[in-house]
């Protein structure tokens, strides 16, 4: 493993591994009952997962690590799994966080070779073409579905609708697939949008969207040809809805949107204050539904939202990326992944494709967020570098990166509060009285790898 | 190489060759004004080819050939071209000809590195995303170039029409592109569908289309769910057109046709006796229209259309094939790459993939074409083996392969002219006196590669 370098790092190797060869005859039938018959199929033991990400929904996995079943995870870890893994419940390989632009890289530089990968499908024929936009559980766009479906020695389509020959529409085609599990029931769509996608009803935070606006504004980016991607965070969406009303309210027409998609997004595309949305995950129901509907709202995999290995990656068009933080310091690094007591909590997401690809790249946040400071002298975890990071809008200020002095000089020009970020820093650490230390022990629980494959930061067992 | 085996034939490697890893940094603007900026930025010289097809058109290449600008083809000769190959043309090299799956397996498994790839776009942004479906100069899928997108080691994009970012629909994402050359005009859409693609007006030709209707209504296949392709010879246009006309008559719905796609299969998709269209290329400017229109007409590579190195081809779950042939023996054996006199003039397109993959394979063929015996005792040159092929229909009569038991027994039932394949041969030569034998020297001027890799036949220099 190398060291981060910085931003921009060419493969080590000129060509990726090859994509398994498969064979088949006519009228092959994949179809089997349930995952565990698949399983049993292909002799699966001594297990490393690779989700893009886990949630509390998947806690009921802890016995499975705790009697060796699962023995190695590379993938984010949201909720009680981080908890347990920043308690040492993880030995012996420390967990391995990504981007999702820097998962499909390093699937496809052969630096994780995936034996067998399974994929939710919401529609699958008999011989495997799938999709999630149509059926009972439709779950949208399967962004991250492409490059395991591509790269995997053996692909399982596990689904709860079966439907003839071919499944229309197709995002994965037949010849990647090995096997078609039929289960009950894949999941709960009511599911999706849970927790994250909400818009923020905290007045400070719809202040914090207000302001992202009016940098936005004063800095000349609000114009036609606007594009942008948003976090599934509160304030977040609150700056997608703030940003419609103003396209609406000027007869302006934005280019793109990179999805995660939620309603909001959608909502632009529908009055035609946007041109097209570029979806690799749903975030709500309205996106699902839009997919189908809309030829402008256009499926794309995770390799082409922000593999940086490749020819272009979407994230590297994006004029504008609106994201969230734990902690942000006063180099502008930002931390999605731990919280200050050091407990490993979040997953990066695209946070970091989407920081680095964009014009202009702004994180909102709380000055404090209970008694904790967000703006710090330095973050527990780097997420992303703050060399990709051009302004930090809180509710007690908006900082800019001293490398932007072109925003800089804009902003000054407003009636923002423009201020220091060491301004910020002290503002924070004097409304709390004093930050709190984490207790970390010596153990490496959890890597953040940047999207290059580099080396950015380690995560430390946290001592109780 | 290896010799032919049979039908089914795993490859010889567990994966594939490694698809380039790239480099790109944000808004990065790839267009170049035309192609020779595009070589020049690149470095080419010592050309080997490797197209699809050649055609007509492409006659001006002969004086690149004779000068050693081009010094090897691997892919289709039609006309001219192969005019000039079957007269020694091409040193030192025999042309390689190969089916549309066979060319994807063959790039996928590495058997050909391609260099650069130069693929036409009718609209594509100055990333490089792009499509053929939409533009001035719009051709409808795709389809051949998804595999050289994915594994050429330089993708130049070549287009007249270049969009704002991103390009809506996207067929191949920027991530496989390195270069977009602007050009004046890519081609002239008016020429999509000249020649082959009208249907016949010959009576007896009319009188085999509807004999194929029948073969397949006694055969039982004619119902709800069934499926087909259709090759692009006015013959094959009339089955289908009778097709159209039958399923409309009863009120069935089939379920799907694999495109090399045309108006008469875009008609039944619109009147409701058609559920979905998978096309890989246009054979009309209707097919090109629908396309865009109508969700349920899918883009699809040849690989997911033909490659028998994969988990499931398309071919691979057809109902039915209705295929021509310049030659068909008593084996059932197929030609469709030489004419009688030896001369290389066609290429063997999806021939082979179709007749392989579907359950009831049916080739139709005059009994004579000229003074020329088109059944006969030996094939010049074998494209399709004889156990791929299930039926074929003349205007003197319908022969049936003996490996299809059940076949022949349901179209003694009908009123249909069964014969056998040997005394269509005999007629055949009664009508026209003798056959003429080709004069041919010792030398290989093109090698046919069967679809998995193996070499099915060599086509030999013809003497003046």
């Amino acid at each position: 493993m190398r060291p981060y370098s910085g931003l921009h790092t060419p493969p080590v190797k000129k060509e990726g591994i090859g994509r398994p060869l498969r064979f088949s005859i006519p009228r092959e039938n994949k179809v089997v009952e349930g995952i565990e018959d698949a399983i049993h199929r292909m002799g699966i033991r001594d297990i490393k997962i690779f989700p893009s990400a886990l949630f509390p929904v998947h806690e009921h996995l802890i016995p499975y690590i705790e009697d060796g079943t699962i023995s190695w995870i590379e993938g984010s870890l949201n909720g009680p799994l981080g908890r347990f893994a920043s308690e040492g419940g993880l030995l012996p390989h420390p967990v391995v966080l990504r981007t999702h632009g820097g998962r499909t890289r390093a699937i496809e530089a052969g630096d994780v070779v995936i034996d067998v990968a399974f994929l939710a499908a919401s529609a699958a024929d008999p011989a495997g073409n799938m999709t999630g936009a149509v059926g009972p559980s439709a779950f949208g766009a399967a962004g991250f579905a492409f490059a395991d479906a591509w790269y995997a020695r053996k692909v399982v389509v596990v689904t709860d609708n079966i439907v003839p020959y071919p499944c229309t529409p197709i995002s994965i085609p037949s010849t990647c697939v090995d096997v078609v599990a039929k289960v009950d029931r894949i999941g709960d769509p009511e599911g999706i949008g849970w927790g994250t996608t909400q818009i923020t009803r905290d007045p400070r935070m719809l202040m914090v969207a207000r302001r992202v606006i009016k940098v936005l504004e004063a800095a000349g980016y609000l114009k036609n040809g606007f594009s942008f991607q948003a976090g599934a965070g509160g304030t977040s969406l609150a700056v997608v809805k703030f940003l419609g009303d103003y396209f609406k309210e000027r007869g302006l027409v934005a280019s793109f949107a990179m999805g995660g998609t939620t309603g909001y997004v959608v909502r632009m595309l529908d009055e035609g204050t946007l041109q097209a949305i570029l979806d690799a995950q749903a975030f709500d129901l309205k996106a699902i539904e839009s997919l189908t509907k809309n030829p402008n709202h256009m499926e794309v995999s995770h390799h082409h939202f922000g593999n940086p290995h490749t020819g272009g990656a979407i994230t590297h068009q994006q004029t504008a990326c609106f994201l969230g933080a734990t902690e942000i310091d006063v180099d502008f690094n930002v931390n999605v992944n731990t919280h200050s007591d050091g407990y490993l909590l979040h997953g990066t997401g695209g946070h970091t494709d989407a920081a680095v690809g964009s014009e202009v790249t702004i994180i909102t946040a709380p000055l404090i967020r209970g008694r904790i400071p967000v703006i710090r002298e330095r973050v527990t975890t780097i997420t992303t570098p703050g060399e990709a990071v051009d302004v930090v809008v809180t509710d007690h200020g908006v900082a800019v990166n001293p490398r932007r002095e072109d925003l800089l000089k804009s902003l000054k020009k407003t009636d923002l509060p423009v201020v220091d970020i060491e301004d910020l820093k002290r503002k924070a650490l004097s409304l709390v009285g004093k930050t709190i230390e984490p207790k970390l022990g010596d153990e490496v629980i959890a890597v953040v790898e940047y999207r290059t494959g580099e080396i950015l930061d380690s995560v430390f067992r946290v001592l109780k």
